[in-house]
């Protein structure tokens, strides 16, 4: 038996989602009681909900996508130069009816809304809202990673073209699959939305210099998955995904100097 | 007019094939003689002897691929750790007659051969011995040179199986296209051949080192051009070229250090 002083309401994830790193819902089990505490994922990713539904097929799970300009500085310092903006919606799923999940959906974002967000939007279909930020994120916070290039130096170098976009289509096409239609007027306002002197560097590239684990499988790697259980090829994805997953290897394993050698 | 004195028996080009820096058929005309001056391509790459052909077609042109585990060490030392490996053989073409191409080809390879090479093996199709060499060049030379892996790095690694072997497939359908055959014997040979604790770092990976242009056009793109005239798709090894090319776009301008940004 618990006592209330035990129970939460709601459970609001921030952090960083490493499946390859460890497991986040086992982390997190402990304060979640199950068909009750609602669980609110503000994190990257596709399918993040899903280890959740699983584990608590009872419980109201909702995610965002958040804009929020931040970042730690040294050890415990955060820095915000952003605006708040987020897009929040329930992940319908048949253990919880649809109508208490949104209700739980509303009371979350009413609360959030009033602490001050400079917007804050419910999102009716909240795996279309996902794959449209995934549009950004796997091309651009993904090439800013491996490449050590700024969002504006991916631009300008004819990146946007030859790697961003087909890799934007693919995204599209599991979408597509998946049962999500991503419009042409969608990928061309994200592909060019970016200012082109923006420098913004992707939060994977800050992960990346400051030698923490990059959200390749949550980014990438669900998506590519899904793209493989539908039959729907992406190599340019996949290529992208395999080369990260080396920088990843190399992170787990020092530096071999080697000898030189023509080839 | 011209004087014997002037008048060069063979043009043996040992240089790097930087089509995207300059032309080196335009440097070295004034060297060759037209219809006389047999050319000699000891050099990395698909489609080298082109340029050749094209603009002196009534000269023998013959290429080789060469080991000769050799480098540079500071600025004009050399080293040699590895043995002289040399295949040779004539590029046969229209403006020769064949017996003609064959005859100089085998005196420049008597020639060769009376040097001391370790190895000196006359090849009867260069296009076959070319793509063969590309099998390994094209996924070890070039993945090894954007991530910064040594050879064995990239196979201890699981590249190997993720994206070595999905290059070489692309080469062996683009080679089949164009009519020559590379065999699974071949693919699997060159995908193991190099020792688990080789440390081999390819030519390549010392020109980035270095800060030297690399051979992306002659070792990628000249492969990718042709499977696109053929119509065969290549993506694997387009997004490395694609990704290589951000390398070189980098080289040519300064660094962007940018602002942090969550995205």
């Amino acid at each position: 038996m618990e006592s209330p002083r035990e129970r939460y309401d709601f459970l609001v994830l921030c952090s960083k989602r490493l499946p390859d790193k460890y497991s986040l819902v086992a982390m997190v089990s402990p304060l979640i009681t199950p068909g009750y505490t609602t669980i609110v994922l503000m994190q990257n990713g596709l399918f993040i909900h899903v280890p959740f539904t699983t584990q608590f097929p009872q419980n109201v799970i909702m995610s965002a996508v958040s804009m929020i300009g931040v970042f730690t500085e040294g050890s415990n310092k955060i820095k915000q130069i952003g605006s708040d903006i987020l897009q929040i919606g329930a992940h319908y799923h048949s253990g919880v009816t649809d109508s208490v999940s949104s209700q739980w959906t509303q009371t979350f974002f009413d609360m959030y809304s009033s602490g001050g967000a400079k917007s804050c939007v419910l999102a009716t279909d909240m795996m279309q809202t996902r794959y449209a930020q995934l549009l950004w994120n796997a091309p651009y916070n993904c090439l800013c990673a491996l490449m050590g290039m700024t969002v504006s130096e991916v631009q300008r170098s004819g990146a946007r073209e030859k790697l961003v976009e087909p890799m934007m289509r693919e995204i599209v096409a599991i979408a597509k699959a998946d049962g999500i239609v991503l419009t042409e007027e969608l990928v061309h306002e994200i592909l060019y939305r970016s200012p082109e002197a923006s420098r913004w560097r992707p939060s994977m590239m800050l992960d990346r210099e400051q030698g923490r684990p990059m959200e390749i499988e949550v980014i990438l790697g669900d998506a590519i998955r899904k793209g493989k259980e539908l039959g729907v090829e992406a190599k340019v994805i996949e290529s992208v995904y395999e080369l990260l997953c080396l920088v990843r290897w190399r992170s787990d394993n020092p530096v071999d100097r080697g000898e030189a050698h023509i080839g």
